[in-house]
């Protein structure tokens, strides 16, 4: 795409105030229409060394209302964010329904592919990263109808050494573009190559580039500022697109069927059994922190299925500041003004650390799917998103783990009955449970498309049989110690 | 207190696994009553190395509802989190109303209290700090209808060093607590009288420390157990305290009368001066960022009284990525669920970094007093808590400024006017603004109030004469560079 750009253009200056400051007025207005409309907006600016990008940003963030809004950089990131899987920065300050997030250096700060010095091939941060991770990633806020606009500062070999030159004069910004500008400056050819690259193979109708001549700076201020007022105005008058439904193969799923929800285990078996994996699991929890390798551990399962009961006998043993069990219900007032995807984000374990979710981000393809709370469009698309979401976490070195916790009707009936019919154990029931039970069919379908759509290799499914609450205590707590001993062994 | 504890205490095990279910059964209650009440909870865990915290915990943690309830240790504050004030911490991660949160090591985890490592002088995080600002922190809380539970678990020195000899055989449990434990064994009487002197500087009757007889785990649990229960359900039946409204001499205080709201300053003298200062902000602020000192500046002053346009000049000439405006309206959703003062804790600035508020925390005793959004003991004790917030933000090194831009009722009137008369300014001036300006002497007494109370050498309020905005905006700026200049020459 670099080619098509017209470096020697220049713009008129006589006018250069006037038609800033008229832009400034419609942003201004379109800002604020934004938030009335509930649209968050995304701003990513990109390019080589020396093109400026600060001097960009600044002129036109002068013009913006500083409620909601905030600028981020990759290259600020700290140095505990640096140790998540890489997206989780860029979900943390994902800008709320009607904000506003400049990216100033963005998820295509890469080192691989910025950076041509020997080390980058061992940057934890890029090595699985790849262009796929960021399409998905920009198509998951796309589709959410997040406004995403990204722009790529382009300027000549010539102009870039003109301008390290007059840096190293000016002593005091020599922090701001040290060594990396040499390196690109002195490999202009290949990094031109790298990045015509990038810009190719993410330029997307849903979030395509900009690229801008910014040998002149005030001519790239009036272009890129043009192109936002422009992007976000049309985006407005648009208004929210919403996913079409996919057109779906009449497939039927079968997982569940596979399972007899009964297993066997006697009471003093289990209690053998429990000792000895709970003494298991809090060695491996130290072997775990120590090595700093975090898990994501979800439940899933029918109401009554023992999610609790199975949640508390892994905790038990362990040590209480090295896990965090999170209940999912319902997105509260905040949750709401984000992606769906964006509160199990930033809920993931620090280094070392395990994240229990009791229900996860599956609700999207099973209460929101049925109840309604999610259009068919968002929730056929959520099975691809959180693969990806989980692919992530799994190739940073997470060991990612789901449990779905299965029951026949049968079961259920008796546990519902017996809550009913127990004093301290009634607020455990509701009349939702007794709605939903009415819905088993239904729901049976959706897990079970779930199940198939969604058991990876990295991110595996595990069906517990669960009438008999012994043996499904045993299974969880023995399938987290199994894949906790595996990860151990592996030296990534 | 420590002498007051009988250590060799034993209790029946025969009745403890009934006696936790029922004390679970009342903490399950009093924690949905504590949520329907929106009454935070605080649980402190302090004590010897080795009196087994993490088990009283983990059996405690296993009886309450995981929503809604967290977890915490200073020991295991990330990297980023110790280059903060201290006790941004436990601000950022405060319960919201009717949440519980428990620390497994508090704030009491200061490195010269716990330590006797030679190095434990040069600890940045504890240089400063107090019991004053620890009882001053628990008290913003309890005054806040928080309520705070502090536990010491005491051990024996022989329980200790048996602890410490089992825990040498579990070669898995080595690195929970490995050196410092023997630090504090070796010299058991010297952590005696420090731990006594803390727990008798800081056991107030908000606040107050129950030292818990440790030797045998069960019984400190029970003991712990029980008090964490009778003390939330106490809490509960006398329902929330209003401070008593403070008895106030009539003073009458006398500040902005000190200042000319008038002085003189040309066009272009103006010009003049803002390129001279704003260039020698983009530097200085290049070598605040280097030297990791970050800048909390604050703007208050009347309506239409200019804090906009200085706000720009400042932020004109600086790198997008240093610093970050903030403005500040009625706190939102979220924000009304806690203290007054979190929205500030967690929004300083990162290491080198440049917070600008656009208002400020004192809006709890000018807007919120004048307006009865705030009781009248609320805002009195405010003066205070807010003084020992900047205390503590100036004794880790940040440059804490704060602006009054004073401007008189007639020049008011005339921005006023003009806003009303000009169609793109229409939108900056609301009902709102006309009412306020009819309360100007209510203001007038508060604002006066308000400067002599809290204008401290660490965070001074600078009055900015405002009737001309040229002498104004200059007078911000060159006062943020002299600041910065100044903060600089020190080594701290």
């Amino acid at each position: 795409m670099l080619d098509r750009v017209d470096l020697s253009e220049k713009l008129s200056k006589k006018h250069y105030k006037k038609i800033m400051d008229d832009l400034g007025e419609r942003l201004g207005l379109a800002q604020r229409a934004a938030r009335d409309a509930k649209r968050p907006i995304i701003i990513v600016f990109e390019g080589w060394r020396g093109s400026h990008r600060s001097a960009v940003i600044n002129t036109i963030m002068q013009y913006m209302d500083a409620r909601g809004f905030d600028v981020y950089s990759t290259v600020r990131m700290e140095h505990d964010e640096k140790a998540q899987p890489f997206f989780t920065f860029f979900w943390q300050h994902l800008p709320a329904d009607g904000n506003i997030a400049v990216y100033h250096r963005s998820w295509y700060y890469l080192k691989n592919l910025n950076d041509i010095t020997p080390d980058h091939e061992g940057c934890d941060h890029c090595k699985h990263m790849s262009f796929g991770h960021i399409n998905a990633f920009e198509k998951v806020l796309t589709d959410d109808n997040y406004i995403v606009l990204k722009y790529f500062l382009h300027i000549s070999e010539e102009t870039q050494v003109k301008r390290l030159q007059k840096g190293e004069k000016t002593l005091g910004k020599a922090w701001r573009e040290v060594n990396p500008a040499y390196d690109e400056s002195n490999n202009y050819k290949e990094f031109y190559t790298r990045y015509d690259n990038m810009l190719e193979a993410t330029n997307k109708p849903n979030a395509p580039w900009m690229v801008v001549a910014a040998d002149d700076p005030e001519v790239a201020g009036i272009q890129v500022f043009t192109n936002i007022v422009e992007r976000i105005e049309n985006a407005l008058e648009v208004g929210p697109q919403v996913t079409p439904e996919e057109n779906r193969e009449d497939v039927k799923y079968d997982e569940l069927s596979k399972y007899e929800p009964y297993q066997e285990l006697s009471k003093e078996q289990y209690k053998k059994e429990l000792a000895k994996y709970q003494k298991k699991l809090a060695k491996l929890q130290i072997d775990m922190f120590r090595r700093g390798i975090s898990a994501v551990i979800g439940f899933e399962g029918w109401d009554a299925a023992g999610k609790g009961g199975s949640i508390r006998r892994l905790t038990e043993a362990m040590d209480p500041l090295g896990y965090t069990v999170h209940p999912v219900a319902a997105p509260n007032a905040v949750e709401r003004q984000f992606n769906h995807l964006w509160r199990f984000w930033i809920n993931l374990p620090q280094p070392g650390n395990i994240a229990i979710f009791d229900r996860t981000w599956y609700g999207r393809v099973m209460v929101e799917r049925l109840e309604g709370f999610a259009q068919p469009g968002e929730w056929q698309r959520a099975y691809e998103e959180m693969n990806d979401m989980e692919e992530q976490w799994a190739e940073h070195g997470m060991v990612v783990l789901k449990f779905w916790l299965q029951i026949d009707k049968d079961e259920q009936l008796r546990r519902f009955t017996d809550r009913q019919n127990t004093p301290n154990k009634q607020w455990k029931i509701t009349e939702e449970d007794w709605r939903n039970r009415d819905k088993w069919e239904a729901y049976e379908d959706a897990v079970n498309e779930m199940i198939a759509r969604t058991n990876k290799p990295y991110a595996p499914w595990v069906v517990v049989e669960g009438n008999n609450k012994y043996y499904a205590r045993i299974k969880v707590i023995k399938t987290v110690c199994e894949a906790f001993e595996k990860r151990l062994k592996n030296k990534m």
